[in-house]
């Protein structure tokens, strides 16, 4: 019995097992491949753990500053590149326990005491999550002011507004950006959101119906910053619904990212060619040598499947699952790790990016022309002169008819022409049929006004120091 | 000009269009077969957007009077299913519009001012989801008050707990049932998380990009209680973040009904034979006399298809799209829709049901008996006597392989018995070994002592009060 | 025991219930209000089941002759509208039947012998698909038929085609509307080869064990037009996969649909400007006079989120079920009738569409100026004359890098200009540099010369003959 | 000139690039890590092509030779692990060409004529994913022909057969297993059809409008043992149907994988207690020594959530593209390679863990006898006493009643007692009552008799050889 069970793992899992587990079962349930970049939060765990059996008298003083003088220096074997990592011992905990009994003997076998690595795997999926949504929040707030900067740049640069993809109306550049910042500063709130519930402690758990030592969980809590302690100990082991909440949080990330993207790329055809990305987001074509490509946000648009893919994943993973733990649960890890990875890129190479627009605001506004995007604005017009609105819409589309037949904007028919569709316009029509004019006019909150852009810009900047 | 132009739909959309549409497209554009259902959100949207016209002067008080002269009779035509919903006006909105001018004339067409079917359409959504969602959060209530009656009766009940559906720990059934009350408990916490994102005013983005009308929104947002107004008209138009949200929140309410169904289906499956629903909720079969089925938790499980599958389908929607309203968005109603029915149904027949069920402890204990469910209590019987628990670990391993042999539990074996697999095992070993000390035992914050148990039913009653 | 069973089902299930199924369990339960669409294939199963009874002798002619005009009546009640469907009665299966055994007696019940709801609800699935499939692919054909026809007369006309929605090379129009026939060509395979699987018995296999009476089941497949028995009873009657099957087979559809879809909608932006669609197709804008809308197409992209959606619903509800048949089976319905439904009014509206695209190929050919679209037949031009690929995509890319600065294309540069990139150059390589002359150069085997536009116009009409 | 374009990519794309990539952009887009396992394609599809533009005289003799040479040269130095794959070089097929032209030189770059990157990716996917498709079958083979051994030693084994997971009716153990070896048979025939599709040629489209070199696509076709030519040459650089047909047909056999490892973890519980999984496949608890868990099923269950989430990732990607080639495109590799790993090592673990359960007949009997399994074999003895079957049900629920009431098996009742139901029970009734019996009787196609089990056996054994 003075040999270490974890070191035997290779022959059988315990006295009960008559053979060892097959090679190829071994490579189909480990997880240190993936799992290892838990490391941090298993050693913060553990040692949150120790500390509080330490304190409760469960464990000594002198054992638990051995397993602080073995995790110190596992720490440093990792962050050396030091670390022996073995398939044999299937996942980063068993690696980090076996290697810490082995430099600390008996004390190290004795962590363990009170807790099951159900409640550990859980605890320190969490404690890294909360701190990979940190890194995301300040990711989504570096976004969200690049976008506010070039906002206020084109608080006056009039682009078409679009809706159905026609020119519906005019807008400010500005304010277009404007709306992405609304949508990164939902998913900004939601992530905290995710976060609160994220920040739950399951350690105390044990395998699935709490122990029988007399642990302080809430001791356990507080030195890891957790808001609460988990308070039934099935749910705490079992309980994947952060992983979920925060992957569809992640995907409405993503599908934001791909709408932008989508109109980037719009933006940067030759047809519209409303702006320009830097060539250093770009790349060129092996067989066409004119070609320069908005690759970035095409990528980006194509990795939103993949975070919806991994939510997808975890949810058809729980779905019909009793409890408490079963080994399906492992399958969480791969699909949350690639989405924070790809969020994290994703984000950073979009503030980057953002910056790098040049923006072709002639473009922009001859596009606007195309569209008689100051039509409502007429209607409107003739609305404040005593016309029903709806009998309003019509006027003006008898009138946008005949200036299509003969290819001319509104703005520019005569006074005598457009007197025709309605004896009620005057001269100061003109100011209204203009796309700056439009464009100022729409001054309530919200609105694409420059002076309600510059607003918003005013309180984003607030919002985000 | 004087014929409304609503009314000639049929005939073509406006000056502009040379043909009517066809009736194909009719049928596949048109909504109001399923949109009607927002009519009362639509009636009291339009009647705060009036109030707030006419206390900003751009409706005078007549044309007020008139608009709720006209909506209250509308509503009691609606209510009474005198209402005649016509395909040709498309949408819930038009229809409602249409009759208003019918009813009370120019004043009815003036109602529109200053907004456009695209801000209505969010505006009425966003009404109509914030009411179901209240009605969620007391279904989500009611079905976890059923479920804490049903664990404060078995705060004492011995269930097996599994993992791995394999037996593990002893724990009560009520504390099982509490992880389920803890499952839907954050479910509300996330539904309460999504109203506040639903609860934001797009009224005044007009068709994209605000109006020229000096509308009040913070008033119309007051009126409508509603916690703040969407801050930038193209996304106010544009987004559908609260229904993906929603819809994600609502299949983790379903995900955890898949969970508690599995289980009640395995419990009442005659292997288990741990508890018995009640006839009502179950269905015979037309050929095996014998049967009595499962059938809503087998439903209320395949029912988590659906609400996954619109949550999918929303975010499928989304995807790429470009601002600002596309006809695309149209597609989030009957997910949405449907998602609702769903979820109250389910909610409301589990709550019902949950009291319903018969519980039989003496299958539950016997097969709790059946897996050497005290085995880890032997362990840390044995740490407590100075082992390193690794090491106990494995010398109860060898006292389970012994025993299985012998088809006997370990409570079963003789002191002198137990005592060849560790001298240090003493005549206090057998309070240890069996079921209830082994309950009574876990008597930790979130552990399945009765005690606990009994607390957790006192904290959740106060909590769902 | 005179009283008929059916009738009573309001009452309790059968002797061993204690009490009536709950109303709400009634509703939660009941599918008759969707699933009567199948009563079509309901009828002719148990009509070929009846008449493989009476030729094996276990039903007697009169009772055989009994259920034929029983059924015969019925056919006429529900295509008269004049049937009684009853929520009571669950689904269409019990409702047909209990009408039957009204109105022909014993004979009736003696119907159901030898089979159960289970085999019979899968039987008529099975057919009533296989008759959605014939009809869809007849639709997949006119859709394919309505683009060839398009391309054919567009063999010449040149639209830039895009990578990276970058002008890349001119294309012709017709070459373009071909690659969704080919798409759409594949879909059709993918048909046909679910049809065969979906295309087989299940009937005979009872509610899960087979059946004790000697049935025929290779006669009733033969009756029926089905290719196969269902080999296993098991299996029979828990299979879902031809659901699954189809409806990724579908989601493939609506994805493509989404492709053609955004680009319809694109080449109809202004900035485009390459086609319009029949008003008829389009809608116009409640608040902005000037709009005409692609509402069609957007609805469309939009409704490939509606089934891959279903897809996913019916994914996640088979996922971990345990044999043979259970409850959440019948949630395969809705998905599938509403996948069915929203695949052949797309498709038919879209051939509808097809036809009445107008093309602008000044606009078209305009926008392959703007982008280059000859740089790589210059770079070919310059591999004839000996350069390797590499080095002559570096050449032309400081010749496009030159006539950008100057805003000149490639065409517009003169020889000597030319030559100072590579003295090879010489002045038959106007040719080349023309869009007409890139086009004729590409032809080969599926490229977009119109020559090979032709003829694979031809290819498709004798396919699809 | 002179220097190699492709070794500068870390400088700029061509001249027409002000500035090189960012690094982070660098990493961002490049694949190499992911796609080098095409490598052996890769070189494949380049050969075919040097093959044949030496046939049709585009490449001398000379060149041809140098490029085998360098290739042969290549390929030893990947297998041999002496490659030097380059970040800077993006993907598999710059690496493999830049390696080419350091070591044969122009020939090197001379081997791109008429080819581009994207017809060339699209390409070695599918001599990547045709030759992975074929060890797919071999492995579903395997798993089938396990399946099949188990089957037949045990089509004298009676297991009570489920409807709602309550005991419905008994059924040979064998008959269950084949009711899988049905679905991976389905599997099979879905990847054959699969195969056909993937294994068209796209090379020859170039970029995206094919080429003015005159290839000979249909010799390469040939060469690489393609069934077809892309028919048009958009639609080939573009088309991703057949990874998400791939993909839609692995997520059905894990949703089949997840659905007998449900049943194996039900039956392996105590509760029933119906099998043992081998000691290897199986992994113990660091905290309950008395465990022994189902690990590889549960993992294997998880895993559907794996393979469904790439499914929708897949097709997420593609919703809405416009054609031709976009960069999005490079997300289809990962998904697909993941679950091409996933769905081998899941078949190759599941045929071997077949191979090894032991099966307990005794408790499957018990449990058969818990539930009146032979109830439905007493109704049907009634018909054929000449009751109608609905009343022959009836008669049956009572007698089902009065044995519950005493716990008692319907065998068990006195022929006096029976006769009390229905004066027409005779006493070979109790023939049709033994589980045995009612086995046996089914005795037809498709059913569960043991004689037709063998038979199956004997047909798949055919059907697999």
């Amino acid at each position: 019995m003075s040999d270490n069970q974890l070191a035997n793992k290779s022959q059988a899992w315990s006295a009960l097992f008559s053979e060892p587990m097959s090679e190829l079962v071994k490579r189909y349930t480990a997880s240190v491949f993936f799992d290892k970049r838990l490391w941090k939060a298993d050693i913060e765990g553990s040692l949150a753990h120790a500390e509080m059996l330490a304190a409760q008298g469960i464990l000594s003083a002198e054992d638990h500053a051995a397993i602080q003088r073995g995790m110190a220096q596992i720490r440093e074997e990792i962050e050396a590149g030091r670390f022996e990592w073995k398939l044999d011992l299937e996942d980063v905990h068993l690696n980090i326990e076996a290697r810490l009994t082995e430099l600390v003997g008996l004390a190290g076998k004795r962590l363990h005491t009170g807790r099951s690595r159900n409640d550990q795997v859980a605890t320190d999926v969490r404690l890294w999550l909360r701190s990979e949504i940190d890194e995301i929040a300040v990711l989504l707030n570096a976004l969200q002011l690049a976008l506010v900067d070039v906002a206020e740049k084109n608080a006056e640069t009039i682009l078409p507004g679009f809706t159905h993809l026609q020119v519906a109306q005019p807008v400010a550049f500005g304010h277009h950006l404007l709306a992405y910042v609304e949508m990164f500063a939902r998913d900004a709130e939601r992530m905290a959101d995710v976060r609160r519930r994220v920040n739950r402690l399951p350690l105390g758990a044990a395998a699935l119906a709490g122990t029988s030592y007399p642990l302080d969980r809430e001791r356990v809590a507080r030195t890891l910053g957790m808001e609460a302690v988990c308070q039934n100990s099935l749910d705490a082991v079992s309980d994947r619904d952060f992983a979920i909440e925060f992957s569809a949080a992640a995907a409405l990330v993503m599908v934001h990212v791909s709408r932008l993207s989508e109109e980037l790329i719009l933006w940067m055809s030759q047809s519209f060619g409303f702006i320009d990305l830097a060539d250093r987001f770009c790349t060129g074509s092996s067989i066409m040598p004119q070609k320069k490509n908005p690759d970035v946000p095409e990528l980006a648009r194509g990795k939103s499947g993949r975070v919806v893919g991994h939510l997808m994943g975890l949810i058809t993973l729980m779905k019909g699952q009793p409890l408490a733990y079963n080994k399906d649960n492992q399958e969480d890890k791969e699909p949350l790790f690639d989405t924070v990875d790809t969020l994290k890129d994703t984000l950073r190479i979009f503030a980057e990016m953002a910056a790098g627009i040049t923006v072709k605001p002639e473009a922009m506004e001859r596009a606007a022309m195309r569209g008689y995007a100051t039509a409502t604005d007429l209607a409107d017009y003739l609305v404040k002169k005593g016309l029903p609105f709806r009998d309003a819409h019509e006027v003006v589309a008898h009138a946008v008819k005949t200036a299509i037949t003969q290819a001319r904007d509104l703005s520019a028919l005569s006074l005598e022409e457009l007197q025709a569709f309605d004896a009620r316009i005057e001269a100061d029509v003109f100011e209204v049929l203009s796309l700056r004019g439009s464009l100022n006019a729409r001054n309530i909150l919200g609105g694409t006004a420059p002076d309600q852009v510059r607003a918003q810009v005013v309180r984003h900047r607030a919002r985000l120091a």
